[in-house]
């Protein structure tokens, strides 16, 4: 029976299973995390607003029915196309007829990989323990510092690119600061802290049009963040972010920085062997598969794929939408058809900002504000996998909408931060 | 004004913080984490069921209303009673008038600490994480483990200790295999894993009456554990365990080990320069004061206390009323009174071990399996602290109840018992 392995359950690949889900084909899907996460509101977790479970869910339990699937955890470490196999971690081989590759992208420090400790990114549950870890404790850390200079740098936060994530990482720090937290301290006052938001270009969520960056920048100004656009980042250490801009160099002495500004393909791509663009993606052919191994199709982040003569964007609904047509196109080989060209349908852009606050263009209508944040939040919760993590998102959300109160303020394990380590045993 | 201290808020210290909430003193609470922590359902973290939110809430928040009331996470590292100073984890010191001990009890492995990497204990939130990454991903390594007695080892969970935290440990491990995942795996049948409960003495529960214990054991069975009482544990290490009982040697092989036969005081104790009993454990005059320093009380798990010429019990209902009586005395002393005795009002003991399962002693009642369950679900929902948590718990509940889901199988983070690390940045 035909065997094929898909890589990575992320949107794009759990949308390709799902599309074979009644072929008479045998699949084999890879995943080196036991879950399936809904990264669109990975942000949540990461500001304390949901735990992990209301975000992501078992790859096993979400297709436990899909009796022609095996689910593996693993990690891939190489592609071999001549001899179609994949490699394991563990050394062992998996041959395959087909092969999609989905194995999405992960943040990148354009060449400053020290800045990844004093700056953690936001891809994965476990970076987005780490950020909240780092949030909440910075707090914790200001209300003990005497040392004002010192207990400022606790009380500032920095998010370097003003995309999507950085956008609602830098508004929900807001809120945080001003609502959340407010009146649980007794020395320092959570509303005194500043969140600023870095961007090298010269406006918030570039890929908007010009007025919906605008209405987004004022949106997050009311929030209480200090946008400062056109900011090249030049260092980051323990003591805070060094920039430059049109007023010369700056240093911003903060304790907690969020990396928000930029991604670089899986590397996995490099193995397939075929021309990478410029951020590592692969270059694919118009029914997605790769040069000379019609059998491989790549997907998701991880493809540079082309619709209509423009390229096609690294968003979840493109990802799932290659997912299904990579699916199709490997049963139209399978009964020697011809395969048909991925064409990308563009349903708008939505990023939303914080508490009531969010941007939306679906063709020609743009709308922002209250409107924009309430499309934003029904889009999200409809989306989110299973009906069981929408009930659970809804109570959450509906809970802190009226009380401000976020409900996973929890931390756990040490801060590399401050101070002697906690014993873990005492 | 008078300033009291309380060091630790678990059920003790955060009963004595709410017991002095209008008295005209200024208290500082001192915990080195940010939350206080639900641990009669750790387990259920520990076994996917809850999340972490849902049984732990932020310390500073619980109490942001009492006034009189400053947060602070740190470590303490030392009591110096003749200095009225507690030390921190910086150096720096803290002075009192009044002290409140509350710092519980840790496990321990009886002078083998070499056991603690292999067979993790259940006392804070990152052990429950820890056992639940365990526990799920010995699963996930059976389905790849090619090898059958190394499948065997990875199916085989040996729970070390059967007092509560072990009852309930084994019996829903047991319900995990033969429920929630039966039908996720293709290559190994869940229900098949063996959950095993290693016991010194000669029966399960002991502090219960016997024939409760009985009953706890046929419940264990019939969930499909298999119960060895009377057997002492003599070697565990990354390959299973070993122990001696009235048959000889025998070595269990086991990937997965769970410890649950023992606590010792926290060692906070110790700098207190008075007697300890054997399990260093604080004695306390019949006041919770220590001998010479009437300014000091201990309580909770870290008290040696008598009551009616009975030893106190290490459960969160002592450890409560202690909390209540050490603040009242303190009142009394600041006022110039005297102070009363601790007298431990017993409502009873509840174990509960699985699905529908659990023994109940309710002064000369004793009740067991679903009457009992069913009392033990509504006393602890009823006990968590604040509405939303007890909502997000009876949520989860009704839900995993009806569907056999769990809803937290969520793994972060890498484990050390196979195989290469995965690198968390690819």
């Amino acid at each position: 029976m035909t065997h094929i392995i898909i890589l990575g359950c992320g949107f794009g690949g759990l949308s390709a299973a799902r599309e074979l889900a009644s072929a008479d084909v045998r699949i084999t899907l890879i995943d080196r995390s036991n879950h399936h996460l809904f990264q669109p509101l990975l942000y949540q977790v990461a500001t304390a607003g949901l735990s992990a479970p209301a975000i992501a869910a078992p790859i096993r339990h979400i297709l436990a029915r899909q009796h022609n699937l095996t689910t593996l955890m693993a990690e891939v470490t190489a592609v071999e196309p001549a001899r179609r196999v994949v490699v394991l971690d563990d050394g062992s081989e998996l041959a395959f007829d087909y092969l999609i590759v989905a194995t999405g992208s992960r943040h990148s420090y354009f060449g400053h990989d020290e800045w990844a400790n004093v700056a953690p990114g936001l891809k994965t549950l476990e970076d987005a323990f780490e950020l909240r870890r780092r949030s909440l404790l910075a707090f914790e850390y200001a209300e003990r510092e005497t040392d004002e200079s010192r207990r400022a740098a606790w009380l500032t936060f920095a998010v370097i690119g003003a995309g999507a994530t950085g956008v609602e990482m830098a508004g929900t720090l807001a809120e945080i600061a001003r609502h959340t937290l407010h009146g649980e301290f007794r020395r320092i006052d959570s509303r005194h802290a500043r969140v600023v938001l870095i961007e090298g270009s010269d406006r918030v969520l570039p890929p908007f049009p010009a007025d919906l960056s605008e209405q987004a920048r004022r949106q997050l100004v009311k929030l209480g963040v200090e946008v400062r656009t056109g900011c090249r980042v030049t260092g980051i250490d323990a003591d805070g972010v060094t920039f430059s801009s049109a007023g010369g160099e700056e240093t911003l002495a903060s304790k907690t920085v969020v990396w928000a500004a930029g991604v670089e393909a899986s590397p996995l791509g490099k193995s397939l062997g075929v021309p990478l663009d410029r951020a590592g993606r692969v270059v694919v052919a118009p029914d997605l598969s790769i040069p000379e191994h019609a059998e491989i199709f790549v997907i998701g982040d991880l493809a540079a794929a082309v619709s209509d003569g423009k390229p096609v964007p690294g968003v979840s609904p493109a990802a799932k939408q290659m997912g299904r047509t990579a699916a199709r196109n490997i049963l139209h080989r399978v009964r020697g058809e011809a395969t048909v060209p991925f064409k990308y349908a563009d349903y708008g852009s939505l990023a939303t900002i914080g508490r009531k606050s969010a941007v939306a263009m679906l063709g020609r209508i743009k709308f922002s504000g209250y409107p924009a944040w309430l499309f934003w939040l029904f889009v999200h919760i409809y989306f989110l996998i299973g009906f069981r993590s929408r009930l659970m998102v809804m109570t959450d959300w509906a809970w802190s909408y009226f009380t401000f109160a976020r409900n996973a303020r929890i931390v756990v394990g040490p801060d590399d931060r401050t101070g002697p380590k906690t014993d873990p045993k005492q």
